[in-house]
């Protein structure tokens, strides 16, 4: 008997990658897809633009849309709603009863819920205890290069302690949505520019990083700079890190640390869980989008490139599949994470 | 009368825009091309893959290739010769009492070869009277992401003095010059690394921006950390840069002191200089590679999202046309200075 | 004095195209730019989002934008208006007064409404007089794809006749207009639909190729097949066209009646005629639209390939620059040649 | 007991593709790679530049490149050489007694060497028997274009009978093999010609569609007439096909015998197998490379956009992967087909 499940957004690039995520899990069965109004009441096939480079499963193709209403048959939701609609429809849903695992920007950073990368904080997941949802509750995964990045300095923060890092970021297209960039905009260039993008790298990780004490979570202290932009890649945010630490460390204790990284989560058998979080090449010229978003179902991080940096301690580059690590997969190792922990239902 | 120039390198991407840039020119005139073994004693439309999005000049279609041997009926000669040969060849130029501008890494750190970006450090051309090649000199200029970088420092370094900086490019495919870069390696890629360009930005600003004393260069002390990558933009290198000054200063006024940035040059009146080196934008997104890459003739340094770092002082983002500002159009205002200055024939 | 003009659809992709090529126009000055009801009233340069190559003109950052309305400060307007609504808004400038060059598809099969290239058919003009809107007149120019394959057609038609075509188009972004297609669309990818276009060079050329008697067009008969395709390009129609002429020619010949090919709008001294429509490339991987869509200022047509065809009697490949001679370069065009011939004002 | 196989040319672009299909395949175990000189006696992995999007399988990382030359242990080799070396290299396989299926041209149009797409033409494999390499023998699949467009074919020929064709296509980079096409010659580009690809699209069809008497091919009598360009896309060959039958027929019927269209090999159980050897689309705007070019395990050709055609009969589009239906996929069935039919060993 699997755990039914609906989908929020569903017609949305999360949701999608959601659907796509879902087809055939072992824990969890879509039972509803819920998207805006001009698309209720239709067939799903007629009312998506799919884009993803998989075809479309079969099982959603007939499928009736559902407004984004506290009535779908399923007590558990992935939310993939735009920010613009999220913050209240997510609420509703956790106090009709719901659990609300949601890929929006809006509640990260209410004081109850947690914004969770399973093999970072899951211990954050007790926060839901306190909230006021009754039955329901809300959980929140972190931005798409927040989670590729804050999964990088995790083992760095626990072995040496971090300082201060910078990050640029050279993001791909599906992280705006669809339609989202013009053509136009970006063949034959980039865009040093993501609205709202390089706050939340600067202070999402903090949250996420912090120290759960009672029902209250004391963020981390890092100093934190971020620019970010637009490449012409489908599917892969690259970013290009320099970094502080507290304790010293030579080259290959770092990459060490990196490689032999299992958080909680790799002990658990959970379908969307990377076997190793973070791997690390010695080519010089990896990672690369094309050649490693995909890796360990698109929920490795790979790291390359560590550095001595003259300015900091060190330099390296990282990339995360965004739509995958980055957002709808990262939303669903929650919901597993939950399940196998009896958290829920 | 126009002064006779010569290309070396004539088939390659820097020789192209070298023939692109001189038509029509008001001091030079091109009587020689000369280029690699293969291609000698053919006509130039018949061997070279033109790639260039402005047609080829009608002058040039049937000009003889030469070899690249000090026999070219010119005194003046610009090279876009590969390094694998501009080592020697470029000597051998000089020594016959050719004036030698070199687009080349070969001897940019040769202790009497000035590293020239006229805006910059016109003065370090006096070397060349201490060099051993009579009435030949060799005269060299940066590398396409330092000419754009250390333009935007040398107004920062002169008023406020610089501790540190941090740059990762984002670098154009025609920086790897015809065929370069595969396009099954970039469509739908970035690539995180450009052999040998990370230590050329480390080293090359420290040289421009150094003091002549006599006949030596002390090297500026500034720490750069740099990170390299390259994406599918056909031309303009845009750069993400932190920065430390020595003395505090607002935002307002480092705007300020860029927009109004004159050097020399500026008032010689010489057809490929910028009239205002730095242009500031203020909308977000930009300066952009598509739009932005041509200003100026593509001789202008385009900076934009001038904001406060939390791990260093500023962090901005500047652009420049890397095979014009950032290769044959820096090379050609030198040998305009120099024609200006009496310094050659 | 210049003769004022009006800019309908400003703000759009033709738009921009207009106010680019009419920058320092020797008869034309742009007096007026009028878009939709949300950029009325404010300055032009705070409305648009300007996305051509070029920067936008200093002259209209500060214009402020006019609704489209026909009490605008001239007599000549160019419409670069949507489909959607330049139906009724062309119609009530024509009736106004206003003479209107409109780059719209709307009009372009109304009885009395000229389909104009002025180096095929500009005797079509005359029309006008039978058109009941008093001082004003309505002028059309045809689909980018159609333009290009008109051109080469019409020196085949006057010489060989011809019975039956079959074109395959590869059509660049901006003919979408803009934000036009999603990136997330066409990176990686081509798209063989275009709604609406293949009906259009089914139609355009069998009016524009008609045969005027007195105020009526007998539309010329010829068999057109068309498949339209959306290539990632930014700008630039390439066709590959496969040709049953009427007499059986060389290939030498059709070549030749090509690059000979002029029309009376090549003697008028028109700044936006091409000095020569037609060239033809003998380079087999010629044309391309990197390389050469803007020649000749992006008026002219260039040919390629032109093979024996084992199914009609001859395959080539055209290229045109969509949106310059595709549509706002001849729209000017058709302006300059009515001013020339003192058939306004 | 897996049957062992060796890859020739084994680095290459197509050679890549062989390994990544044939890792885990139930048939066959890859038991020796060969590649040129310069790579013979080094490990695979330090050798090849790997560009698929999927990982290199780990079997083959430490595996010792072979020269080419026929004391490789295996009986069956699949040969992904270039042309400038295919020719001898197979024939000396064949000679020395293995069986070479082979993707190069140089083979195609021997007498009795058949020309296969086993859903069309399996029956032309018999002609091995009268090959005089002893226990070897030497099969080709066909060139990357034709594969798609003859299996889209076949049942029209069946049915109706084919008079003419007219293909133009818009092929993918990695059909270019690799380095391949120069990002600088592609991006915001097209290309109107591939070297040597119109002819092979004009006689291959011919021969593969041909009837087998004895020992001899009588060619198919069709007329073909081709354009080939290259656009900017990873995977997958889309044409623009208009087509004359013998009789004629509705649209919906030509739509019907396509998507029943069943072969031999699908009976089979034979892994490479699709299926369903053509799938139709009435979305208009598909098939689409990047949507469609790995349906059915990339064995599918998708087809779209039935039209009737105002100048032949009708018009439609198709689509296939170019290196896995196109080539290294189809040169397995092959194999497949051998092995399960006993052709073999």
């Amino acid at each position: 008997m699997k755990i039914p499940v609906g989908i929020l957004g569903a017609t949305g690039s999360v949701g999608q990658q959601f659907i796509h995520l879902l087809r055939d899990h072992p824990f969890f069965e879509i039972t509803a897809l819920a998207a805006s109004e001009r698309s209720v009441g239709k067939k799903y096939e007629d009312v998506v633009t799919w884009f993803l480079p998989t075809p479309m499963p079969d099982f959603v193709k007939e499928m009736i849309v559902q407004p984004c209403e506290p009535t779908l048959p399923c007590r558990l939701v992935f939310s993939g709603l735009d920010t613009a609609v999220a913050g209240l429809l997510e609420t509703s849903f956790a106090q009709a009863g719901y659990q609300v695992i949601s890929n929006a920007r809006n509640h990260r950073f209410d004081e109850d819920v947690p914004l969770v990368i399973p093999e970072v904080n899951s211990d954050h997941l007790s926060l839901i205890q306190h909230q006021s949802y009754g039955d329901g509750c809300l959980i929140t995964n972190p931005n798409c290069s927040t989670i590729g990045l804050t999964l990088a300095l995790k083992p760095l923060l626990d072995t040496f302690g971090i300082e201060a890092l910078h990050v640029v970021t050279l993001q791909a297209l599906s992280g705006a949505g669809y339609p989202g960039v013009s053509s136009l905009d970006i063949l034959d260039n980039v865009i040093p520019y993501i609205a709202g993008e390089e706050e939340k790298i600067r202070q999402e990780p903090l949250k996420i990083l912090g120290t759960l004490s009672e029902n209250h979570i004391q963020p981390a202290d890092i100093r934190i700079s971020a620019q970010c932009t637009r490449v012409p890649v489908i599917d892969g945010h690259l970013e290009c890190v320099s970094i502080k630490l507290k304790t010293k460390s030579t080259k290959e204790d770092i990459i060490h640390i990196w490689e032999r990284y299992r958080s909680v989560v790799q002990d658990m058998d959970l379908p969307m869980a990377p076997k190793q979080p973070i791997h690390y090449f010695h080519n010089p010229a990896y990672p690369q989008p094309k050649l490693h978003r995909n890796l360990d179902k698109g929920m490795a991080v790979s790291i390359g490139r560590l550095q001595a940096c003259p300015v900091l301690d060190y330099t390296f580059t990282l990339l995360s599949h965004n739509t995958i690590r980055g957002a709808a997969g990262t939303a669903i190792l929650i919901g597993e994470y939950l399940t196998k922990k009896n958290l829920q239902i």
